[in-house]
């Protein structure tokens, strides 16, 4: 019987510029024997190469890659619940295609990584998969978790702001639940995830939009102003990205320049 | 007549473990001729000195370090804009020594850098004070920002946990917001810069709680549970720690188990 236990690490890798690696991603890297890819398909085929520029230069030979492709998700629009057990089914295929790398594509005593665009631990699914994956019982790892730099910091780093006002709190929400947050305090708002241009919902002469595309990489969109002004522009901008790539990744930080108090 | 620019690199260098520079946070470190300390006096020292060990592994000789005091803050407890001047003040004092750093310590042609503590975009005031003296007109130079690790990823990380829940917002707040924040929604709520453990006013049997200090260092303190039956045994290591070092910096992530809607 052996009680050598297999190793998971899951690698925050920055969102898109290889110079956000940290130095301790780069140490992690060099510990794995296998790389788990997680492709969205083709269009965003950018991406993949993106994480296998990064293997090349700093993973440690021998190692291997395993490609496998996303489950597809229900991305219509729906309303709370269902959108809830949409993610559920999902993370629950994607939790089956895991639990199988896991199991075939690595022996106990072996080190797998997954890479994870941003930092694990916003908006990414692979933590609490791997937690799902451990409360079936079905196969044992140790987990360590390399954080990284997210989309927020990166967008806020290329516009040179803070992403807070002083004294004031930060929201981070998804698109879906942008009209539920924020209402009541003085707090700016960073949106993820959104697929609708929510931004053009947003009323106020006082809102401030910092937004950006395909952060960090050398197809980097950036545009400011206030929202009335510019949303067209972030629009069009947005439409001509996305029919020339096939893809589109955006966040954006919204400001109210006035606070409730005045 | 020069047209050569002062250049001025903020520098995100992570919340505490020397592996959570970034590549481009060496490539930057190694550009700078001038590294401005900015030090919060002797309680605070292991900071400063992580700083220095971090410039003597990195920074590309011959470099100058140029250390000076952080000006004083009044921290009385006061009302939101008592303390909004309070902070003004220290601010337009914090921005009379960066001008002076900017003025006196460099010459036009030469880059210097201020190292930041986590990320430069998330609670820190050195983008604010910048972008004040560009405003006073009295000295020009172009601005850099190398985004950091946050103690939010760093928390998380170390936690091995997400810190939003699927499809739900996250918000992140000064300790004194807490009471505004997140009362009506189901997010998760990260607590920053809390000098009086707010989180014992905090109420609720299905709050947990996910605390951590001095993170990312070998002085790291870890604690996850439910609020109700951690929350003293948190108050007794934070006394106990901050007795011990003279100093302690912690934060941590609140999540309400059960949704609003449940």
């Amino acid at each position: 019987m052996t009680t050598e236990q297999r190793r998971i690490l899951v690698i925050g890798i920055g969102a898109g510029d290889p110079d956000h690696l940290t130095l301790g991603a780069v140490k992690a890297i060099r510990r794995a024997d296998v790389f788990f890819v997680v492709g969205k398909g083709q269009d965003k085929s950018a991406l993949t190469d993106l994480r296998h520029r990064m293997l090349e230069e700093h993973a440690q030979a021998p190692y291997r890659v395993v490609e496998v492709r996303d489950p597809s998700r229900d991305r219509r629009p729906m309303d709370r619940s269902d959108y809830a057990s949409a993610v559920q089914d999902w993370r629950t295929r994607r939790g089956d295609i895991f639990e199988r790398l896991m199991r075939e594509e690595m022996s106990a005593g072996e080190t797998g990584a997954f890479l994870v665009w941003g930092d694990p631990s916003l908006y990414d699914s692979t933590l609490g998969i791997l937690n799902d994956i451990e409360e079936r019982g079905s196969v044992s790892a140790t987990v360590e978790v390399i954080p990284g730099i997210t989309s927020v910091s990166t967008l806020a780093a290329r516009h040179r702001i803070p992403v807070n006002q002083v004294g004031r709190p930060l929201h981070i929400t998804p698109a879906r639940r942008l009209g539920d947050v924020g209402q009541n305090d003085d707090g700016d708002i960073v949106v993820m995830l959104d697929a609708h241009e929510s931004f053009t919902q947003v009323e106020g002469d006082d809102v401030w939009i910092y937004w950006g595309a395909y952060l960090g990489t050398p197809d980097e969109l950036l545009v400011a102003g206030p929202l009335g002004e510019v949303a067209d522009r972030i629009r069009h901008l947005r439409a001509e990205a996305r029919a020339r790539h096939g893809w589109i990744m955006d966040t954006y930080l919204l400001r109210i320049a006035k606070s409730p108090d005045e």
